[in-house]
């Protein structure tokens, strides 16, 4: 059983852009720029946002964090995307996501101008990743696409179960493991919450990818020797033990699944490092202006 | 086993379409207009075209046909495209595929408004779709939601089995059968070129959706007794018998098939109509506006 290592892997990644970075701007071009609007204080948001600023720190990149209180209007907070939009210096831009209530997600998400969503939220990204066209592909399927390429797993052919069809992550990783691409060319099964046999079908499976939010749902008796096992969960479970008082808890029952894999991702350490790291590279990507002019 | 009757769903749909554009009108509304542009002289798009002026005198739409000789530049044709966006009268419109080969198909379907593209190619109702947002869904996945749902064919929890991963078929259907929607709520597989045990996996399959190309592929040794079929091929087979010189084939060996499915779609009389039928849809959706202002 091989450990995937992510945390070493988005590392090896983000010496990689820093090194593009650096030729970037020792030829006299410009250093890639992200912002991040953040509203409010969730506690997963300001480590996300935080971890964010490091990883742009590390890249090289010029990092930009604009903080609002959870008290601001949706018509603020456009207003603020607008000028992101037409601020010729930020090459991308994010919007931390969960939003206060009384903002509207899908509202915000299409104000972002689509050549500056390095989350890959807007639908016209969305629908390129769909058609296989160039664009920018959400953070944690990118990251996850990263993985089976660094590692050497083939994954044409083989049979790939996704956990979950949330639009950021069961959906677009569905999308990009079953297209014509390395990796990818997998025979997808997607399994949600009114899939029948999961069990049965899990173990059919040569790679998984558990992305339900369900703390240790896929235990050992879904899971065949030798597979694949990447796991997406993220679920803060209380534990007196830590000084924070929770741990994350992925999808997998770890103990019990890894000495049946071939590889396995380990949480924390895993797929999270590696969103991160993507959304590092769509940045990268928007500084060159990669995909759009 | 139950033929499923394309064409008399389609002609049901269509007069329903038929009497609500009726009440629209005679209320002072605008009578929907659907323009369509062919450039040169395909077969097949000649009788698909041709269908679908049909279809609009059938549902009471104005509809408009711009022909162009197959030696048009792309930058006219966007043109005739950029005219039909600005047309006020214009509700919708698409651009007949193929187009010849010195022009970029893609450049034309992202040129299109977003809001009159009925065909639903554009990326942004590609990727509304994929969010589940309202949006105009391509014809030929559209039309074949609509059996299941007309023929009380249950979807939730069933094994999907979608053979191909085309971008106007194959990704689409799989999208929306996975979705949390009625018809949908399938376990949905996708089987492509570089899948393997195609045969076991469509013996698990309850609904089998086949749209590769290839004429026959499906054969009763890869079907499960009650099971769905939905047949999307529509080759054309040479056939000295007809006036034509050709018949259409499906992707599914009829014959030894039916016999054991619940239900199946014939071809031709199955998909092809709907497919028409769901672009008379979405031409009422543009006229009333009811994805976008």
């Amino acid at each position: 059983m091989t450990l995937i290592d992510g945390k070493a892997t988005a590392a090896a990644i983000k010496a990689e852009i820093a090194e593009e970075v650096k030729q970037i701007v020792e030829a006299g071009g410009k250093r890639p720029h992200l912002a991040a609007i953040l509203v409010g204080h969730d506690g997963g948001s300001e480590t996300y946002v935080k971890n964010k600023v490091l990883a742009c720190e590390a890249c090289g990149f010029k990092s930009t964090l604009l903080r609002f209180e959870d008290d601001i209007t949706e018509e603020f907070l456009l207003e603020q995307v607008d000028k992101l939009n037409k601020d010729a210096d930020v090459d991308g831009f994010i919007v931390q996501l969960p939003l206060p209530k009384h903002i509207s997600e899908q509202k915000v998400i299409e104000a972002i101008d689509y050549k500056k969503d390095v989350d890959g939220f807007h639908p016209i990204n969305v629908g390129r990743m769909s058609i296989g066209l160039p664009c920018y592909i959400s953070a944690t399927p990118n990251g996850i696409m990263d993985l089976p390429a660094r590692y050497n797993i083939e994954t044409k052919g083989k049979r790939c179960v996704v956990l979950g069809r949330s639009n950021i992550v069961g959906k677009p990783m569905a999308q990009l493991m079953m297209q014509k691409r390395t990796p990818g060319d997998a025979t997808v099964t997607v399994l949600h919450s009114h899939s029948e046999n999961i069990k049965e079908i899990c173990r059919e499976a040569d790679i998984i990818i558990a992305a339900l939010g369900q703390p240790n749902f896929v235990t050992a008796d879904m899971v065949k020797k030798g597979a694949v096992i990447i796991d997406v969960g993220t679920t803060r479970v209380p534990d007196a033990t830590r000084k924070t008082g929770f741990r994350l808890n992925g999808d997998v029952k770890f103990d019990e699944v890894a000495p049946l894999c071939s590889y396995i991702t380990p949480v924390p350490g895993g797929v999270g490092p590696m969103t991160i790291c993507s959304l590092m590279k769509n940045t990268l990507s928007a500084g060159k202006k990669e995909f759009y002019k």
